[in-house]
């Protein structure tokens, strides 16, 4: 198959381009500074069976000054995006929503301005699917973690810590993460892709996966896990920091697991593939 | 009261600044150029009551060359103006919406990319409803007529090809309007902002009412009303024109009419005023 990937310069964008050509696949990419014109250029050029629409800014709480960035990279982009795909009649779509589009199990409430941001561009996606006939996988992921993770986040944090003896200070740790490794996302990508070029239905509901571990973790049995496999003590000090303002205390996985696709990698055998290597 | 109001430069903005002062409110605006600091400023100077969001940028059926001024217009400068309320805390607002919203009464369905990106725009504000406690009617308006009205919409152009006898070509015509006079929509708003100061719901479903006439009128039925009140025929070609890719014939009123408020000039009135003058 042949693929247009946006977001292919992120942490899950460039595991995803490698996965999919060591499948065989062809893999194109719009970067993130494209506009519509030359985002045309590379649809009609390469003629893909499907679009990955993984760019996005994510910003856990923002501040006034990150509205415009917030905006353009989460809605602006992805409707010029899918406004070239409508002129090039390439209509196969699969967007990458994440479970911070809810809060407290309630779809009307988006965790952040970054998840609002999410569902404003689901909306536009569904006049693309209804008055232009695309056809749409939303697929939400969870946390992910994995080699090469520049992102700051917490897994690759605790590493570094850990690695380095340098002290790291936390919330109180009882907020659970659902975690799931890159190459289970990779391989849920695929999937979706599959799906899309099979999909049908209009209605939007229908068309939404979460790619979502069985166990969720708390971050203190997360590090407990780290100290057992490295067999070191983490130098971590719970409750030094406060929870944010709207923390999530257990991931809400609303939406059905993607069909054809399981979690295969544990968070043990994950975790000991970053602290021992491969 | 004091209001703050956006959009006030345009047909219903203008007739509405007007109205709100002649009941004795007073009324600052926000023009469609102020960034975030500026309308922060506007806001910390004149401390509302109720902000009222009327600026939208319409286009009925859109080119890609479109998008940038949809995307900012209709949700960029919306979420701004929401974060400076936020950083003011200032947050009562009207904010304004059509019915546009949903196609054949499927609120999944917008009519055009315009009525994306207002569906967009309430899931910004469903994080400010949830996250930072605004207070919120949408109030979503039909078409609008009356005096003055520089938008090219039809009533203005039948009257227009009216006194020109310039013949004006259009679709078969039967597709119906429902028409609310200009009069009726500027009291709809001030009804909407004393409802929202009162608002303590979150569920922005029950906070969304339509300013809708009890009747709906064909565009045939509309051209020979005019005939009627004015005495003349008009030099009208139906049928000379297709419909619209997503013509709406008959309009959607989904959600709830406005509380206390009820549609009060007929269409046969607000055509008399706009053929025979006051």
């Amino acid at each position: 198959m042949k693929f247009v990937l946006t977001g292919s310069s992120g942490f899950i964008g460039s595991h995803l381009q490698r996965f999919l050509e060591s499948r065989g696949h062809r893999v194109f990419t719009i970067s993130r500074g494209a506009d519509l014109k030359s985002m045309a250029n590379t649809l009609k050029t390469s003629t893909p069976d499907i679009v990955i629409h993984l760019a996005s800014c994510f910003i856990a709480e923002h501040k006034s000054t990150d509205i415009e960035n917030l905006i353009n990279s989460n809605i602006l982009f992805g409707t010029q995006l899918l406004e070239a795909m409508r002129t090039c009649e390439c209509k196969n779509l699969v967007n990458t929503g994440t479970i911070w589009q809810q809060y407290n199990g309630n779809k009307n409430n988006p965790v952040c301005l970054y998840s609002a941001t999410k569902n404003a561009f689901e909306e536009i996606l569904k006049y693309y699917i209804h008055a232009e006939n695309f056809r749409v996988i939303n697929l939400k992921i969870c946390d992910s973690y994995g080699a090469n993770d520049k992102r700051g986040k917490l897994i690759s944090k605790l590493i570094e810590s850990l690695k380095t003896g340098q002290e790291f200070n936390l919330s109180p740790g009882d907020q659970r993460l659902n975690l799931v490794h890159i190459n289970d996302i990779t391989r849920a990508f695929e999937i979706a892709a599959l799906l899309t070029t099979q999909c049908v239905s209009q209605d939007t509901s229908t068309n939404t996966y979460t790619a979502a571990a069985d166990v969720s973790y708390s971050i203190r049995e997360i590090a407990s896990l780290i100290e057992v496999i490295s067999g070191e003590k983490l130098n971590v000090n719970f409750g030094s920091k406060p929870y944010r303002k709207r923390e999530i205390m257990v991931p809400d996985i609303m939406d059905p697991i993607l069909p054809n696709w399981h979690a295969e990698v544990s968070l043990e055998k994950g975790l000991k593939e970053l602290i021992h290597g491969l």
